[in-house]
């Protein structure tokens, strides 16, 4: 179980979230090929990325035992143990990501933002608190914090990555465009939302020039 | 040059970033080693990737060309051309995307959002329009946009989709966090935050256990 590939675990919360979506629909078994169907993969790549995280036997005729999945994944993504996140800058982009309910779900959450807005000393933000970046290392300190999220301008973008590591931060998600340097030790998710769009351009220009 | 991989498609407008960068401080040529090392890849990979795209030949000694280099990964991406996109949604995700300038050097550009409050009929947010919902077909196909962003709510999220699709839409990114169903001949990319938040977790989960 431990040796699963980084595909297989991007595709493990998508797995989860049709699993709820199957329980609210009221069904108790689903086999791989309706899985399949509603994200587009194979069944053979479905059966062979939950064999990697959960023990549950697929039975020939019902299929894998929806709560038990849920149970397995959720376990092996450590969703069930929530982690607390801490955001820097308190832009548009920031207050998307502090109002957005869903972290929740996948066991995350944003408990306080913090902003460089010299004269801004504390705020509220979708119900979280907004504090000066001048008082960060001292609540992350006093939180236990790991996680931190990078939604600065490019040009701070190191900087303030600097400044969350050396307050204890071991895991950033930054959505700057750039290429943060960070330890080997510190985990680290480049959100490039200009490049993923980029992507459905290029597969659009593809489309219709096959017509 | 045509059967590039998904994951190289990924990485090239990472490549046109740091070429970019390379370029603002005055670099000429590069060597697929300094591109290597700026990304954590291997400078075989992006050497592979690189001839996958351009026939600009890297000289032992100096490396590629930097210009012939950004101007044949533009090219290839379709960037040179500008492509519009409209988005539906306009809360607070959606208006972080209509403000992010970022879009603009990968060749995108949103031009108009739309969002259901029937109390709006004409608005502006980050100096461009915002319509009601009820002009998407109209507006759709009079500026002959391919691409459209979906920031609504989960429930409405399908609705919207066959909406865009029935309005001409041609490439679909969706926010939402649900599994949307389009036909074969529509580009889809699910923009999954909460997974990708759950992968940084997961991550972190590790290199704490491993301490």
């Amino acid at each position: 179980m431990e040796g699963i590939s980084k595909e297989t675990l991007l595709r493990l919360p998508t797995y989860l979230r049709t699993l709820k979506e199957l329980r609210e629909e009221g069904e108790e078994y689903v086999s791989s090929t309706v899985i399949a169907n509603r994200l587009n993969l194979s069944p053979i790549q479905v059966r062979k990325d939950i064999a990697g995280v959960s023990s549950t036997a697929g039975k020939p005729k019902t299929g894998f035992n929806v709560n038990e999945l849920i149970e397995d994944m959720s376990e092996f993504l450590g969703f069930n143990d929530s982690s607390q996140a801490i955001i820097v800058g308190v832009g548009q982009l920031g207050k998307a990501l502090m109002g957005y309910g869903n972290f929740k779900n996948y066991g995350v959450e944003i408990v306080a933002g913090f902003d460089t807005n010299t004269e801004i000393d504390f705020a509220e933000e979708n119900g979280k608190p907004v504090y000066n970046i001048n008082k960060l290392s001292n609540i992350v300190h006093r939180l236990g914090v790991h996680i931190g999220i990078i939604t600065v301008p490019k040009e701070n973008a190191q900087e303030v990555c600097d400044l969350l590591i050396k307050a204890g931060i071991r895991a950033i998600w930054n959505f700057a465009p750039v290429n943060l340097k960070v330890p080997d030790n510190i985990a680290i998710k480049n959100e490039d939302m200009a490049a993923s769009l980029a992507v459905l351009s290029k597969r659009l220009s593809e489309i219709l020039k096959n017509e």
